[in-house]
Protein backbone atom coordinates (compact mmCIF):
# COMPACT_ATOMS: atom_id res chain seq x y z
CA UNK A 1 0.00 0.00 0.00
CA UNK A 2 1.87 3.08 -1.30
CA UNK A 3 1.39 5.98 1.09
CA UNK A 4 0.85 9.68 -0.05
CA UNK A 5 1.04 12.87 2.17
CA UNK A 6 -0.94 15.83 1.15
CA UNK A 7 1.06 18.59 2.72
CA UNK A 8 -0.28 22.27 3.95
CA UNK A 9 2.93 24.23 3.73
CA UNK A 10 1.02 28.08 4.66
CA UNK A 11 0.76 31.01 2.60
CA UNK A 12 3.54 32.54 1.40
CA UNK A 13 5.73 32.40 4.38
CA UNK A 14 8.49 29.85 4.87
CA UNK A 15 7.42 30.44 9.06
CA UNK A 16 4.18 29.53 8.97
CA UNK A 17 5.24 26.04 8.21
CA UNK A 18 3.97 23.88 11.13
CA UNK A 19 6.45 21.39 13.08
CA UNK A 20 4.00 18.32 12.16
CA UNK A 21 4.30 19.63 8.85
CA UNK A 22 8.30 19.53 8.94
CA UNK A 23 7.95 16.27 10.32
CA UNK A 24 6.15 15.09 7.42
CA UNK A 25 8.22 16.52 4.96
CA UNK A 26 10.96 14.69 6.42
CA UNK A 27 9.28 11.71 6.07
CA UNK A 28 8.73 11.64 2.15
CA UNK A 29 10.27 9.89 -0.23
CA UNK A 30 9.23 11.18 -3.96
CA UNK A 31 7.60 14.84 -4.03
CA UNK A 32 5.56 15.17 -6.76
CA UNK A 33 5.58 18.50 -7.85
CA UNK A 34 3.70 21.08 -10.48
CA UNK A 35 5.88 21.56 -13.92
CA UNK A 36 7.08 24.89 -13.86
CA UNK A 37 4.19 26.17 -16.98
CA UNK A 38 1.58 25.85 -14.49
CA UNK A 39 3.53 27.05 -11.08
CA UNK A 40 4.38 30.41 -10.24
CA UNK A 41 8.00 31.05 -10.60
CA UNK A 42 7.75 32.83 -7.35
CA UNK A 43 5.96 30.32 -5.67
CA UNK A 44 8.24 27.59 -7.17
CA UNK A 45 11.01 29.32 -5.76
CA UNK A 46 9.73 29.35 -2.40
CA UNK A 47 8.56 25.80 -2.36
CA UNK A 48 12.13 25.21 -3.27
CA UNK A 49 13.49 27.13 0.15
CA UNK A 50 11.39 25.42 2.09
CA UNK A 51 12.55 21.79 0.90
CA UNK A 52 16.17 23.24 1.38
CA UNK A 53 15.25 24.68 4.83
CA UNK A 54 13.61 22.31 6.13
CA UNK A 55 14.43 19.01 4.48
CA UNK A 56 17.23 17.08 6.46
CA UNK A 57 16.51 14.13 5.45
CA UNK A 58 18.88 13.20 2.17
CA UNK A 59 17.78 11.48 -0.85
CA UNK A 60 14.48 12.78 -1.13
CA UNK A 61 13.04 13.11 -5.38
CA UNK A 62 11.37 14.98 -6.87
CA UNK A 63 9.14 14.70 -9.71
CA UNK A 64 8.17 16.79 -12.06
CA UNK A 65 3.97 16.76 -12.95
CA UNK A 66 2.63 18.09 -15.97
CA UNK A 67 -0.12 19.75 -15.40
CA UNK A 68 -3.27 19.70 -18.40
CA UNK A 69 -5.09 22.79 -19.02
CA UNK A 70 -8.57 23.33 -17.75
CA UNK A 71 -10.71 23.77 -20.73
CA UNK A 72 -12.17 27.28 -20.38
CA UNK A 73 -15.38 26.62 -18.02
CA UNK A 74 -17.79 28.27 -20.09
CA UNK A 75 -21.74 27.94 -18.26
CA UNK A 76 -20.35 24.53 -16.81
CA UNK A 77 -17.36 25.38 -13.98
CA UNK A 78 -18.16 22.44 -12.21
CA UNK A 79 -18.15 20.13 -15.11
CA UNK A 80 -15.04 21.60 -16.78
CA UNK A 81 -13.39 21.25 -12.63
CA UNK A 82 -14.61 17.67 -12.86
CA UNK A 83 -13.24 16.98 -16.26
CA UNK A 84 -9.64 18.50 -14.89
CA UNK A 85 -9.83 16.82 -11.92
CA UNK A 86 -10.15 12.95 -13.95
CA UNK A 87 -7.74 14.14 -16.13
CA UNK A 88 -5.32 15.12 -13.58
CA UNK A 89 -6.52 11.73 -11.20
CA UNK A 90 -4.99 9.96 -14.80
CA UNK A 91 -1.33 11.74 -14.78
CA UNK A 92 -1.29 11.51 -10.54
CA UNK A 93 -1.92 7.36 -11.04
CA UNK A 94 0.88 7.07 -13.79
CA UNK A 95 3.13 8.83 -11.73
CA UNK A 96 2.19 7.24 -8.35
CA UNK A 97 2.79 3.77 -10.60
CA UNK A 98 5.98 4.31 -12.13
CA UNK A 99 7.70 6.73 -9.22
CA UNK A 100 7.06 5.42 -6.33
CA UNK A 101 7.86 2.27 -4.77
CA UNK A 102 5.97 -0.19 -3.25
CA UNK A 103 7.10 0.89 0.50
CA UNK A 104 7.93 4.76 -0.50
CA UNK A 105 6.08 7.99 1.09
CA UNK A 106 4.90 10.19 -1.59
CA UNK A 107 4.42 14.03 -1.12
CA UNK A 108 1.91 16.52 -2.02
CA UNK A 109 2.58 20.13 -1.40
CA UNK A 110 -0.16 22.18 -0.85
CA UNK A 111 0.14 26.03 -0.69
CA UNK A 112 -2.29 27.21 2.32
CA UNK A 113 -4.51 24.55 3.41
CA UNK A 114 -5.42 21.55 1.78
CA UNK A 115 -9.02 21.91 3.23
CA UNK A 116 -9.79 25.48 1.28
CA UNK A 117 -10.42 25.95 -2.49
CA UNK A 118 -7.92 22.91 -3.10
CA UNK A 119 -7.88 19.96 -5.30
CA UNK A 120 -5.35 17.77 -4.47
CA UNK A 121 -7.35 16.09 -2.09
CA UNK A 122 -10.11 15.08 -4.30
CA UNK A 123 -7.68 14.39 -7.11
CA UNK A 124 -5.97 11.92 -4.25
CA UNK A 125 -9.38 10.77 -3.73
CA UNK A 126 -10.33 9.87 -7.19
CA UNK A 127 -6.61 7.89 -7.76
CA UNK A 128 -8.16 5.74 -4.92
CA UNK A 129 -11.17 5.13 -6.48
CA UNK A 130 -9.94 4.56 -9.88
CA UNK A 131 -8.82 1.07 -7.90
CA UNK A 132 -5.67 2.40 -7.19
CA UNK A 133 -4.05 0.90 -3.13
CA UNK A 134 -3.06 3.70 -1.66
CA UNK A 135 -3.32 5.72 1.67
CA UNK A 136 -2.96 9.21 2.57
CA UNK A 137 -3.50 11.97 5.04
CA UNK A 138 -4.22 15.76 5.65
CA UNK A 139 -1.53 17.95 7.05
CA UNK A 140 -3.68 21.02 8.09
CA UNK A 141 -1.37 24.53 6.53
CA UNK A 142 -2.19 28.70 7.39
CA UNK A 143 -4.22 29.91 4.83
CA UNK A 144 -4.46 33.36 3.21
CA UNK A 145 -7.72 34.08 4.89
CA UNK A 146 -5.35 33.49 8.06
CA UNK A 147 -2.36 35.63 6.56
CA UNK A 148 -4.81 37.89 6.06
CA UNK A 149 -6.34 38.48 9.51
CA UNK A 150 -2.95 38.28 11.25
CA UNK A 151 -1.70 41.17 9.12
CA UNK A 152 -4.44 43.22 9.11
CA UNK A 153 -4.87 42.17 13.70
CA UNK A 154 -8.57 41.42 12.62
CA UNK A 155 -10.85 38.57 13.56
CA UNK A 156 -12.82 37.54 10.88
CA UNK A 157 -15.98 36.74 12.69
CA UNK A 158 -17.58 39.50 14.74
CA UNK A 159 -18.79 38.86 17.90
CA UNK A 160 -20.91 35.63 17.81
CA UNK A 161 -21.84 35.98 14.06
CA UNK A 162 -21.21 33.83 11.41
CA UNK A 163 -18.01 34.41 8.48
CA UNK A 164 -18.91 33.29 5.09
CA UNK A 165 -16.03 32.27 2.66
CA UNK A 166 -15.99 32.43 -0.71
CA UNK A 167 -15.03 33.34 -4.28
CA UNK A 168 -14.68 36.25 -6.46
CA UNK A 169 -16.69 34.63 -8.81
CA UNK A 170 -19.76 33.68 -6.34
CA UNK A 171 -19.53 38.01 -5.51
CA UNK A 172 -20.08 38.67 -8.96
CA UNK A 173 -22.74 36.49 -9.78
CA UNK A 174 -24.58 36.88 -6.50
CA UNK A 175 -23.73 40.20 -5.10
CA UNK A 176 -23.29 40.30 -1.00
CA UNK A 177 -25.06 38.29 0.61
CA UNK A 178 -28.20 39.93 2.37
CA UNK A 179 -28.15 37.81 5.54
CA UNK A 180 -24.31 38.01 5.82
CA UNK A 181 -22.37 40.98 7.53
CA UNK A 182 -18.25 39.53 7.23
CA UNK A 183 -17.62 37.52 3.64
CA UNK A 184 -14.04 36.36 2.83
CA UNK A 185 -13.40 36.06 -0.77
CA UNK A 186 -10.61 34.11 -2.36
CA UNK A 187 -9.42 33.35 -6.15
CA UNK A 188 -10.58 36.65 -7.46
CA UNK A 189 -9.54 37.44 -10.57
CA UNK A 190 -12.07 40.00 -11.45
CA UNK A 191 -11.78 42.69 -8.61
CA UNK A 192 -15.48 41.47 -7.54
CA UNK A 193 -15.37 43.77 -4.86
CA UNK A 194 -15.61 46.47 -7.18
CA UNK A 195 -19.38 45.75 -7.93
CA UNK A 196 -20.61 46.28 -5.14
CA UNK A 197 -22.39 49.40 -3.91
CA UNK A 198 -19.55 50.51 -1.90
CA UNK A 199 -21.15 52.62 1.16
CA UNK A 200 -21.99 50.78 4.36
CA UNK A 201 -18.88 48.28 4.09
CA UNK A 202 -15.01 47.80 4.93
CA UNK A 203 -12.52 46.39 3.37
CA UNK A 204 -9.58 44.71 4.74
CA UNK A 205 -7.28 43.34 1.42
CA UNK A 206 -4.08 41.89 1.13
CA UNK A 207 -1.95 40.86 -2.16
CA UNK A 208 0.99 38.02 -1.81
CA UNK A 209 -0.17 37.32 2.00
CA UNK A 210 3.00 35.94 4.11
CA UNK A 211 5.49 36.79 1.26
CA UNK A 212 8.25 39.37 1.73
CA UNK A 213 6.18 41.75 -0.76
CA UNK A 214 2.89 41.65 0.97
CA UNK A 215 0.72 44.07 0.19
CA UNK A 216 -1.76 45.44 2.61
CA UNK A 217 -4.96 47.89 2.40
CA UNK A 218 -8.07 48.51 4.41
CA UNK A 219 -10.75 51.00 5.16
CA UNK A 220 -14.11 52.13 4.42
CA UNK A 221 -14.74 50.60 0.65
CA UNK A 222 -15.99 53.83 -0.80
CA UNK A 223 -12.71 55.20 0.05
CA UNK A 224 -10.14 52.50 -0.68
CA UNK A 225 -11.59 50.87 -3.76
CA UNK A 226 -10.09 52.79 -6.48
CA UNK A 227 -6.59 52.35 -4.48
CA UNK A 228 -7.15 48.51 -3.99
CA UNK A 229 -7.53 48.36 -7.90
CA UNK A 230 -4.52 51.01 -8.77
CA UNK A 231 -2.16 48.98 -6.23
CA UNK A 232 -3.69 45.22 -7.52
CA UNK A 233 -2.79 46.35 -11.23
CA UNK A 234 0.94 47.91 -10.46
CA UNK A 235 1.66 44.34 -8.52
CA UNK A 236 0.54 42.42 -11.41
CA UNK A 237 1.84 44.33 -13.87
CA UNK A 238 5.46 44.14 -11.56
CA UNK A 239 5.36 40.22 -10.74
CA UNK A 240 3.47 38.97 -13.81
CA UNK A 241 0.72 37.49 -11.19
CA UNK A 242 -1.08 38.43 -8.26
CA UNK A 243 -2.89 36.30 -5.61
CA UNK A 244 -4.98 38.30 -3.15
CA UNK A 245 -7.74 37.91 -1.04
CA UNK A 246 -9.51 40.02 1.33
CA UNK A 247 -12.47 40.62 4.18
CA UNK A 248 -15.48 43.00 3.20
CA UNK A 249 -17.95 44.07 6.23
CA UNK A 250 -20.64 45.03 6.69
CA UNK A 251 -20.68 48.66 9.03
CA UNK A 252 -22.91 48.72 11.73
CA UNK B 1 5.99 51.37 23.94
CA UNK B 2 5.48 48.53 25.77
CA UNK B 3 5.08 45.15 23.26
CA UNK B 4 2.39 42.08 22.98
CA UNK B 5 2.48 39.37 20.53
CA UNK B 6 -0.99 37.18 20.21
CA UNK B 7 0.27 34.40 19.38
CA UNK B 8 -2.10 31.05 17.98
CA UNK B 9 -0.77 27.94 19.11
CA UNK B 10 -3.17 25.77 16.92
CA UNK B 11 -6.16 23.47 18.09
CA UNK B 12 -4.71 20.79 20.56
CA UNK B 13 -2.18 18.87 18.86
CA UNK B 14 1.50 20.86 20.10
CA UNK B 15 3.07 19.97 16.59
CA UNK B 16 -0.03 22.48 15.43
CA UNK B 17 2.56 25.40 16.37
CA UNK B 18 4.13 27.12 13.38
CA UNK B 19 7.50 27.75 13.30
CA UNK B 20 6.65 31.95 13.47
CA UNK B 21 4.93 30.60 16.45
CA UNK B 22 7.94 28.90 17.85
CA UNK B 23 9.97 31.79 17.39
CA UNK B 24 7.28 33.80 19.02
CA UNK B 25 7.33 32.68 21.97
CA UNK B 26 11.17 32.76 22.40
CA UNK B 27 10.82 36.34 22.06
CA UNK B 28 7.70 37.11 24.69
CA UNK B 29 9.35 37.81 28.34
CA UNK B 30 6.16 37.88 30.19
CA UNK B 31 2.94 35.18 29.59
CA UNK B 32 -0.49 36.35 30.77
CA UNK B 33 -2.45 33.27 31.42
CA UNK B 34 -5.52 32.32 31.95
CA UNK B 35 -5.93 30.98 35.58
CA UNK B 36 -7.07 27.68 36.72
CA UNK B 37 -10.77 28.77 37.32
CA UNK B 38 -11.40 29.11 33.76
CA UNK B 39 -9.20 26.85 31.75
CA UNK B 40 -9.83 23.81 31.15
CA UNK B 41 -6.97 21.40 32.82
CA UNK B 42 -6.21 19.61 30.31
CA UNK B 43 -5.79 22.87 28.13
CA UNK B 44 -3.45 24.01 30.70
CA UNK B 45 -1.03 20.89 30.31
CA UNK B 46 -1.20 21.04 26.73
CA UNK B 47 -0.56 24.96 27.22
CA UNK B 48 2.29 23.97 29.92
CA UNK B 49 3.79 21.46 27.40
CA UNK B 50 4.01 23.70 24.54
CA UNK B 51 5.71 26.12 26.93
CA UNK B 52 8.54 23.60 28.25
CA UNK B 53 8.84 21.67 24.55
CA UNK B 54 9.19 25.09 22.56
CA UNK B 55 10.87 27.88 24.27
CA UNK B 56 14.34 27.75 24.45
CA UNK B 57 14.95 30.88 26.02
CA UNK B 58 15.69 31.00 29.97
CA UNK B 59 13.67 32.97 32.46
CA UNK B 60 10.48 33.87 31.01
CA UNK B 61 7.74 34.41 33.59
CA UNK B 62 4.18 33.73 33.60
CA UNK B 63 1.83 35.57 34.96
CA UNK B 64 -1.76 34.52 35.90
CA UNK B 65 -4.67 36.35 34.59
CA UNK B 66 -8.35 36.01 36.58
CA UNK B 67 -10.83 35.47 34.29
CA UNK B 68 -14.60 37.73 35.83
CA UNK B 69 -17.45 35.67 35.35
CA UNK B 70 -19.65 36.77 31.76
CA UNK B 71 -22.83 37.36 32.79
CA UNK B 72 -25.27 34.95 31.60
CA UNK B 73 -26.21 36.50 27.76
CA UNK B 74 -30.23 36.48 28.20
CA UNK B 75 -31.62 38.16 25.31
CA UNK B 76 -28.69 40.57 24.88
CA UNK B 77 -25.64 38.26 23.63
CA UNK B 78 -23.76 41.37 21.99
CA UNK B 79 -23.81 43.08 24.99
CA UNK B 80 -23.18 40.93 27.45
CA UNK B 81 -20.12 40.29 25.72
CA UNK B 82 -19.15 43.65 25.06
CA UNK B 83 -19.57 44.45 28.98
CA UNK B 84 -17.25 41.53 30.21
CA UNK B 85 -14.60 43.01 27.23
CA UNK B 86 -14.69 46.02 28.59
CA UNK B 87 -13.64 44.14 32.13
CA UNK B 88 -11.65 42.20 30.79
CA UNK B 89 -9.82 45.05 29.24
CA UNK B 90 -9.48 46.89 32.57
CA UNK B 91 -7.81 43.76 33.88
CA UNK B 92 -5.37 43.34 31.31
CA UNK B 93 -4.12 46.91 31.63
CA UNK B 94 -3.74 46.58 35.33
CA UNK B 95 -1.55 43.71 34.76
CA UNK B 96 0.26 44.85 31.40
CA UNK B 97 0.89 47.78 33.84
CA UNK B 98 2.29 46.40 37.07
CA UNK B 99 3.69 43.02 35.14
CA UNK B 100 5.48 44.07 32.03
CA UNK B 101 8.65 46.54 31.67
CA UNK B 102 8.56 49.16 29.46
CA UNK B 103 11.10 47.46 27.05
CA UNK B 104 9.90 43.72 27.75
CA UNK B 105 7.49 41.84 25.01
CA UNK B 106 4.39 39.95 26.45
CA UNK B 107 2.38 37.25 25.21
CA UNK B 108 -1.28 36.00 24.98
CA UNK B 109 -1.68 32.54 23.82
CA UNK B 110 -4.91 31.50 21.77
CA UNK B 111 -5.99 28.31 21.40
CA UNK B 112 -6.70 27.59 17.37
CA UNK B 113 -6.32 30.48 15.60
CA UNK B 114 -6.62 34.16 16.96
CA UNK B 115 -8.93 35.65 13.92
CA UNK B 116 -11.95 32.78 14.68
CA UNK B 117 -13.92 33.02 17.50
CA UNK B 118 -11.36 34.62 19.95
CA UNK B 119 -11.88 37.53 22.18
CA UNK B 120 -7.82 37.99 22.76
CA UNK B 121 -7.58 40.63 19.76
CA UNK B 122 -10.63 42.41 20.67
CA UNK B 123 -9.69 42.86 24.35
CA UNK B 124 -6.15 43.69 23.13
CA UNK B 125 -7.47 46.87 20.79
CA UNK B 126 -9.54 47.82 23.65
CA UNK B 127 -6.92 48.14 26.14
CA UNK B 128 -5.23 50.32 23.73
CA UNK B 129 -8.36 52.30 22.99
CA UNK B 130 -8.53 52.83 27.03
CA UNK B 131 -4.81 54.69 26.15
CA UNK B 132 -2.22 52.49 27.08
CA UNK B 133 0.37 52.90 24.98
CA UNK B 134 1.34 49.03 23.14
CA UNK B 135 1.85 47.65 20.24
CA UNK B 136 0.57 44.39 19.16
CA UNK B 137 1.28 41.35 16.37
CA UNK B 138 -0.53 38.48 15.56
CA UNK B 139 0.94 35.39 14.83
CA UNK B 140 -2.12 33.19 12.95
CA UNK B 141 -2.30 29.16 14.30
CA UNK B 142 -4.22 25.90 13.07
CA UNK B 143 -8.05 26.17 14.01
CA UNK B 144 -9.94 23.43 15.29
CA UNK B 145 -12.22 23.96 11.74
CA UNK B 146 -8.77 22.86 9.83
CA UNK B 147 -7.99 20.16 12.61
CA UNK B 148 -11.31 18.60 11.67
CA UNK B 149 -11.02 18.66 7.88
CA UNK B 150 -7.46 17.12 8.08
CA UNK B 151 -8.46 14.48 10.40
CA UNK B 152 -11.65 13.79 8.15
CA UNK B 153 -9.31 14.47 5.00
CA UNK B 154 -12.06 16.76 3.67
CA UNK B 155 -12.25 19.80 1.54
CA UNK B 156 -14.20 22.23 3.04
CA UNK B 157 -15.65 23.61 0.62
CA UNK B 158 -17.50 22.01 -2.95
CA UNK B 159 -15.81 22.81 -5.69
CA UNK B 160 -15.96 26.32 -6.48
CA UNK B 161 -18.63 26.81 -3.72
CA UNK B 162 -18.39 29.13 0.01
CA UNK B 163 -18.45 27.69 3.41
CA UNK B 164 -20.15 29.12 5.76
CA UNK B 165 -18.23 29.06 9.45
CA UNK B 166 -21.00 29.96 11.99
CA UNK B 167 -21.90 29.03 16.10
CA UNK B 168 -24.36 26.50 17.42
CA UNK B 169 -26.51 29.31 18.58
CA UNK B 170 -26.88 30.74 15.23
CA UNK B 171 -27.74 27.34 14.23
CA UNK B 172 -30.07 27.31 16.39
CA UNK B 173 -32.01 30.33 15.99
CA UNK B 174 -32.15 30.20 12.53
CA UNK B 175 -31.73 26.76 11.00
CA UNK B 176 -29.78 25.49 8.22
CA UNK B 177 -29.14 28.65 5.93
CA UNK B 178 -31.57 27.99 2.53
CA UNK B 179 -28.21 28.95 0.58
CA UNK B 180 -25.50 27.49 1.26
CA UNK B 181 -24.21 23.94 1.23
CA UNK B 182 -21.59 23.83 3.71
CA UNK B 183 -21.41 24.77 6.89
CA UNK B 184 -18.93 24.47 9.78
CA UNK B 185 -20.20 25.10 13.67
CA UNK B 186 -18.30 26.29 16.12
CA UNK B 187 -19.12 26.81 19.40
CA UNK B 188 -22.11 24.08 19.66
CA UNK B 189 -23.23 23.60 23.49
CA UNK B 190 -26.60 22.66 22.55
CA UNK B 191 -25.83 19.79 19.66
CA UNK B 192 -27.91 22.18 17.44
CA UNK B 193 -26.92 19.70 14.50
CA UNK B 194 -30.02 17.62 16.43
CA UNK B 195 -32.34 20.54 15.57
CA UNK B 196 -32.31 20.14 12.08
CA UNK B 197 -33.95 17.83 9.55
CA UNK B 198 -31.33 15.29 8.61
CA UNK B 199 -32.64 14.15 5.65
CA UNK B 200 -30.31 15.50 3.17
CA UNK B 201 -27.04 16.36 5.04
CA UNK B 202 -23.74 14.82 6.06
CA UNK B 203 -21.67 15.57 9.20
CA UNK B 204 -18.19 15.52 9.38
CA UNK B 205 -17.73 15.53 13.44
CA UNK B 206 -14.90 15.78 15.91
CA UNK B 207 -14.45 16.90 19.57
CA UNK B 208 -10.88 17.11 21.19
CA UNK B 209 -9.58 18.08 17.59
CA UNK B 210 -5.87 17.47 17.43
CA UNK B 211 -5.55 15.94 21.12
CA UNK B 212 -4.84 12.61 21.97
CA UNK B 213 -8.11 11.81 23.10
CA UNK B 214 -9.79 13.23 19.46
CA UNK B 215 -12.98 11.84 18.49
CA UNK B 216 -14.51 11.62 15.19
CA UNK B 217 -17.69 10.57 13.55
CA UNK B 218 -18.80 11.40 10.27
CA UNK B 219 -21.35 10.23 7.70
CA UNK B 220 -25.24 11.00 7.18
CA UNK B 221 -26.59 12.71 9.72
CA UNK B 222 -29.80 10.76 9.60
CA UNK B 223 -27.74 7.47 10.42
CA UNK B 224 -24.77 9.50 12.61
CA UNK B 225 -26.97 11.85 14.88
CA UNK B 226 -27.44 9.68 17.35
CA UNK B 227 -24.17 7.87 17.79
CA UNK B 228 -22.42 11.66 17.78
CA UNK B 229 -25.16 12.49 20.74
CA UNK B 230 -23.93 9.48 22.36
CA UNK B 231 -20.17 9.89 22.17
CA UNK B 232 -20.53 13.63 23.34
CA UNK B 233 -22.44 12.42 26.22
CA UNK B 234 -19.89 9.66 27.15
CA UNK B 235 -16.86 11.96 26.28
CA UNK B 236 -17.95 14.80 28.23
CA UNK B 237 -18.67 12.63 31.62
CA UNK B 238 -15.54 11.14 31.28
CA UNK B 239 -13.46 14.28 30.99
CA UNK B 240 -15.25 16.91 32.11
CA UNK B 241 -15.91 19.04 29.56
CA UNK B 242 -16.03 19.03 25.63
CA UNK B 243 -14.82 21.11 22.74
CA UNK B 244 -16.27 19.97 19.36
CA UNK B 245 -16.95 21.21 16.12
CA UNK B 246 -18.51 19.60 12.86
CA UNK B 247 -18.91 20.59 8.82
CA UNK B 248 -22.39 20.08 7.82
CA UNK B 249 -22.94 19.35 4.08
CA UNK B 250 -26.14 19.26 2.04
CA UNK B 251 -26.02 15.87 -0.24
CA UNK B 252 -26.19 16.57 -4.10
Amino acid sequence: MRRIRIIGIGAGNPEHLTLQAVRALNEVDVFFVPDKGAEKAALRELREEICRRFIERPGYRMVPLRIPQRAPAGSDYRGSVDDWHAELAQAYERLFAEELGESEVGGLLVWGDPALYDSTLRIVEAVRARGFALDYDVVPGISSVQALAAAHRVVLNRIGEPVLITTGRKLVEAGFPEDQGSVVVMLDGEQAFAGIAPEGFDIYWGAYLGAKNEILASGRLSEVAEEIKRLRAEARAANGWIMDAYLLRRRD
